[in-house]
């Protein structure tokens, strides 16, 4: 499991769209509060490598790839014990 | 918006992996409760339209291809209006 403190401090851009409280202030966008961990980790880890396409994947490539897997780790962590 | 009365019906057979009550009983797997219509409803075109490939694609692809788009906005419906 991912460092939610660490990943807090790298999910500051996640905000934007995701909320500061992981729920998502744009239509179209998923809510990450609560979501599952290794389920946040799959779908970034998607991104990066470019399996994931269609809808807003073209936003979420370029994020993802500006991640490593520790990053993602923690990343996910801290959406995951958002409550 | 969809009919989350009909998309009930249709939904049945996502609560194998993703919960009766939209909380996914397996690792890995999103919690869909309360999740934006719109997002779920561009998730399963993506997974229809094959775009969107990586984490567990080849499970959700055959999935969204027996769903047609009155059907997916009415499924979409169904998990969002979760409480």
């Amino acid at each position: 499991a991912g460092d939610a403190a660490a990943g807090k401090a790298k999910a500051a851009v996640c905000a934007a769209c995701h909320g500061v409280d992981g729920i998502a202030v744009i239509p179209g966008y998923p809510n990450l509060k609560g979501q599952n961990e290794q389920y946040l980790v799959n779908a970034l880890k998607a991104y990066k490598n470019k399996e994931r396409t269609g809808g807003m994947a073209m936003v979420m490539q370029p994020q993802a790839s500006m991640l490593n897997d520790t990053d993602i780790a923690n990343v996910a962590a801290y959406f995951a014990q958002m409550k």
